[in-house]
């Protein structure tokens, strides 16, 4: 399928700038301006939530206030999975949110979210802000009216949550089960039952058993949301979100008429919130598992081998699939090599030394 | 050795701020103001002096031009390891630097670059950002009248340029290498006669024979500098820096009369630089190691476990000889047990995660 037959599809064609022309905040006298963010959260949900709040404080500051970003959840104006039509339409000036929700507008967003088997958030990171990943997203993002950048990050996400043991790739058979992105097409061709759910509804599925297990992000996020109430099992390593970033996606006339200095805020606040974001879940994970386990009874498993050579059979022929897609071949391939390159120095130096490192930890 | 005589030692007291008072460049009627900063880098050096020229331009760019950072290069205002006295006592409004140039002043700064079996760049960041790290940065740098951010990361850093092959530890005895830090302390109990010599000085050193080997920062920076003309023995993975981070220091009272936007500019500026450089340097590295390899006939090394071993012991020694000094101490204890939290969480995720994507990456 060629990207305009997607854009085709999705009904909006370049209408996302020339929307915005009309329906976008005037500026106000004062000079001071209001952008309404659009987000897929609920209201306070860990992390997520929290990264969309902390990017708008920082623009709002270094705008000494001149630029503030009204943070809507969920729900309030539009719902989560409606975010992206809504701010290409002009409906709403940002989103905050995980791209890979909408790979029916172009399977080429997994890539800037995360792929099954891809990069970590560091290597993502470096594909991203040196070696073109960026270009690339706005590549893709500019043929919906939108100019985007990454702004959060996950860090390497849990396998999931089950109520029972998977042992084998048949366990897995038959289950209904969250995941979005390109890792849930994976879990449909073990047989699963996949469900794409949005954040603040999984809960509900879950405790109604409307699904059977999910995965969300990792033991601090999932940890609040509530899953350790009814699932037991924690499986890791996840195969299908080594990294997940979130992103910021601006309407390209609200972004074009803005101050070349807002221009920037945006895109440093971006940046800044990406890391500061990683380092929330990474520093707030370690004590949740033991929390998890010692006052919730969690049992923590690892998937065992055969199960992950399950994982990746699949995930190649699902990496395959929207090849004929040139914009799609042009992202995947360039993501591949930049990974392969990055993997490459990786393994001979902080690889290598995390090993060594461990093992003085152990000592 | 107590903190305060750190201070005394240094000379400085709590002369910073009052000096910033007297001596730090007033405002100019057009709103606009023009801050110094000195680095301890050579103009252009790949990298480290990149860093301090992002940081600038991300200030300036978000300041419609009002806040100014003229940035010097080691040796233009002051010497490279002078920068710090020179903002601590008001000279200067800021530096760009890699605290553990200043040992001197207070030891504890080893652990705001890098300390030998210490965290890697993201784990830095979470340290940091997240759990306390950054407050204990400037309970340190507020002593000496300092206000600082991390503004930069190397990533993993090789082990080192050597001119013959180090089999055994009695093959480092004797030999005359660079390196800065808690490191150089290791090698020092190893029996190196070990050289603190800054970035701009290292070629020079090597070439005339005045050292024998020297450590850098890793491939790509290393091949800017030049070593591999010299020396053709390149190994990994180092012990002594798994992920340098480098630090933007402001005066205190000039940091103090800048306005609050102004200061939230320089905070967040900083922030984005951090994983921007990190992205640099990886981004860079491979690319570099190929053609250090391909073109100069650098034969690439691992140290045998047996150097590693003795690294180990030799870290262990250094570690605890600065344990008397409450603040020492009080740091010390933080970074480990935030190192111990954190890699606990990802050895079950992200590090048992790569393992299998590096199988299926060769699969």
């Amino acid at each position: 399928m060629d990207r305009r037959s997607f854009i085709k599809q999705a009904g909006l064609a370049t209408a996302g700038a020339a929307a915005a022309s009309t329906l976008a905040t005037p500026a106000l006298a004062s000079g001071k301006r209001k952008l309404t963010m659009v987000t897929t959260w609920p209201r306070g949900f860990a992390g997520v939530w929290d990264a969309a709040e902390h990017f708008a404080k920082n623009v709002l500051d270094m705008s000494d206030g001149a630029l503030e970003i009204d943070v809507k959840a969920a729900g309030e104006l539009v719902g989560a999975f409606e975010v992206f039509d809504a701010v290409s339409s002009g409906q709403a000036d940002m989103y905050h949110g995980a791209d890979y929700y909408f790979l029916g507008q172009h399977p080429a967003f997994a890539f800037f979210t995360s792929v099954p088997f891809g990069m970590t958030a560091p290597e993502m990171l470096i594909w991203y802000n040196q070696m073109g990943g960026h270009e690339l997203h706005n590549k893709l993002a500019s043929d919906f009216g939108l100019k985007s950048f990454l702004a959060g990050n996950t860090g390497a996400q849990a396998g999931g949550w089950f109520r029972k043991e998977i042992n084998t790739p048949d366990d897995l058979k038959g289950l209904k089960f969250r995941m979005p992105g390109l890792g849930g097409k994976v879990l449909s061709k073990l047989g699963v039952s996949v469900q794409n759910i949005p954040g603040g509804e999984v809960y509900q599925a879950l405790s109604t058993g409307a699904i059977d297990g999910t995965e969300w992000i990792g033991p601090w996020a999932d940890e609040k949301a509530g899953f350790q109430q009814i699932a037991k099992y924690l499986y890791n390593p996840g195969f299908h979100e080594p990294g997940a970033a979130l992103s910021v996606a601006t309407n390209s006339g609200v972004f074009e008429e803005l101050p070349a200095s807002q221009q920037r805020m945006i895109e440093i606040a971006a940046g800044e919130t990406h890391i500061w974001s990683y380092s929330q879940f990474l520093g707030q994970n370690a004590d949740a598992l033991q929390r998890l386990i010692n006052n919730d009874g969690v049992q923590t498993r690892v998937f065992s081998d055969e199960i992950y050579a399950a994982f990746g059979t699949a995930t190649k022929e699902v990496m395959a699939e929207n090849m004929g897609d040139p914009l799609y071949k042009e992202i995947s391939d360039h993501y591949n090599d930049a990974l392969s390159k990055i993997s490459g120095w990786r393994s001979i130096a902080d690889i290598a030394y995390l090993e060594r490192r461990d093992a003085f930890l152990k000592g």
